[in-house]
């Protein structure tokens, strides 16, 4: 397998970029990796490390596109950008997949125009995975379409459902609507819409969930429009990371308090690895003919490790293909 | 002041709701209550507490709107019910107020047909005000209206600014729009509109706040439509809830653990208490010719005290004619 990386992208790069690479390199026997960049940068970078450069292909990039320009002119701009040539590695087939964390806007609007949709997909979607309580779960989509028809979020399940049985290996996954009530009544126009849908298809449904119930992670996949769905991720994260910070700074407050954080060390320890996103690797962005993969822009060498590993897995399962028969089935029909 | 209080709203009444005016009627030496309810449960109810009678007034009602009934119908149907019996008193200006702890649906659908829209106001919306780490802040609407036009923010903008000056007695209280992306451009059709309008205001428009920072408290009032506030509302209360039973359970793992957590018994109880949405009373229902507070289905008694207290903040500082005011001066321009 050869998979794209885009070496400046995210807030660490090239540094996080390059060690999670060298990572890597080190459990996954069979992967080529082209990393796009200043070829003088990288190379530094990688000078740092005892990495197997017979593995490696640095492509020259002159250009990094950042997280404050307008994404869509980012793209057609610069060509020479260290995310358009990796993106331009998949189109030509030159790689199997690209991770990159950069600028969000850009790598979704960049997927699109330069890897392009899946013939029959209306249109791509985000859909990072979560840690929950009781397992992993599935935000579709998370930000990419703000406004949905209907129609979008039965594509949204097939497509959450095709990943969680193929890559996370769950038996017989459930979908959700993500809802402000329970009953099949409530909701928005696109809400009571989607919901007669799903309800239409042979899909293991299980109905409204509202948002309090997503942190639990009794429901594989959650969908909802990309408005919603950036919500409800982005409260995910900011709830968690205020009540940590509240809790460290009473810990912090008195000798006592800083006794009883010693002992409770290894449940903190614990709680935040059961919080990290970066477990997970990052969002894979379904829909289009490519595997992409946007890891959080915050991301460091373990993120992109893991993030290698779920683009390892989303090739060795197929799940492109899975994706075109499932198009294919709803067309039949 | 007289304030109508539905004496079989919510998951804990009338127990609860009774031990609340109880404490009320010790806080506010001023107020008069009417509660709603067959009269000889709420007598059975009353009878447990030694509370000074003279300021009761028990208002029999044989019916309760339950939460799994269609809010509109059943306001339509149940004329003696203790919700719309408790809404009827508003209306015919026998009562200042109404808390309820009851069906939301029923409470926002009653308060609206009932009591009435403020002439001008064009979607009464709810506004609960939440405990965020640097200080409380409200969401504008979270729940009332799931598809909302873009002009309506503005009004809810209003409504909340006037409600945190006037009745939270901040100075100068600033106002953000909760979107997924900082930038003016960002969002869908609704916020990229809202925006706009938002910024022609003379208001202290702080502009888009991402949900990330929602937790945070930094701004006053969020606006928003009525899915997406119910989404963040609901997303907190999951987080927290979900956070502090993982937490508890680690904590009771071993007895090693269970000893840091004796140690920070303080903490947890000081954290538990800043989460509290208790703290705050009820969510007001902004916009209607009325002081109408829809208390949480699980209010226990201090909740309802705090909601009372609330009440009577909210008359005594004019509220609703303040909010006719504004209306006028729009009208104006």
């Amino acid at each position: 397998m050869r998979i794209a990386i885009d070496g400046m992208g995210g807030d660490n790069a090239p540094k996080a970029v390059i060690e999670g690479v060298v990572q890597g390199l080190k459990d996954f026997k069979d992967i080529e990796f082209y990393i796009t960049g200043p070829e003088e940068v990288l190379k530094a970078e990688l000078d740092k490390h005892e990495a197997d450069l017979s593995r490696i292909k640095l492509i020259n990039a002159t250009e990094v596109i950042s997280p404050n320009e307008h994404p869509v002119m980012a793209i057609r701009k610069k060509k020479d950008s260290s995310m358009v040539k990796a993106l331009n590695l998949v189109k030509n087939k030159e790689c199997d997949a690209i991770i990159s964390a950069g600028s969000t806007g850009a790598f979704l609007g960049g997927s699109t125009l330069i890897v392009g949709r899946i013939k029959g997909i209306e249109r791509p979607a985000l859909a990072p995975i979560m840690p929950g309580k009781n397992g992993a779960f599935m935000v579709i989509d998370a930000g990419a379409n703000v406004d949905c028809k209907p129609h979008y979020l039965v594509q949204f399940a097939k497509m959450g459902l095709i990943y969680f049985e193929s890559v996370l290996n769950v038996k017989n996954p459930n979908v959700g609507l993500i809802n402000i009530g329970e009953e099949e009544e409530k909701g928005n126009d696109l809400t009571k819409q989607a919901f007669k849908l799903l309800k239409e298809e042979d899909l293991n449904f299980v109905g409204n969930v509202e948002p309090r119930e997503v942190p639990k992670g009794d429901v594989n996949v959650l969908v909802c429009d990309g408005f919603v769905g950036n919500t409800v991720l982005k409260m995910y994260e900011g709830v968690a990371s205020t009540i940590f910070s509240l809790l460290k700074n009473e810990i912090m407050a008195s000798s006592f308090t800083k006794i009883g954080g010693l002992f409770l060390k290894p449940v903190f320890k614990s709680l935040k690895k059961k919080f990290d996103y970066k477990e997970y690797g990052g969002a894979p962005f379904l829909g289009v003919d490519g595997i992409c993969i946007k890891a959080h822009g915050s991301s460091d060498a373990r993120a992109f490790k893991n993030a290698i590993r779920q683009a390892e897995s989303f090739y060795s399962n197929g799940l492109i293909d899975k994706i075109k028969l499932s198009v294919k089935q709803e067309e039949n029909n």
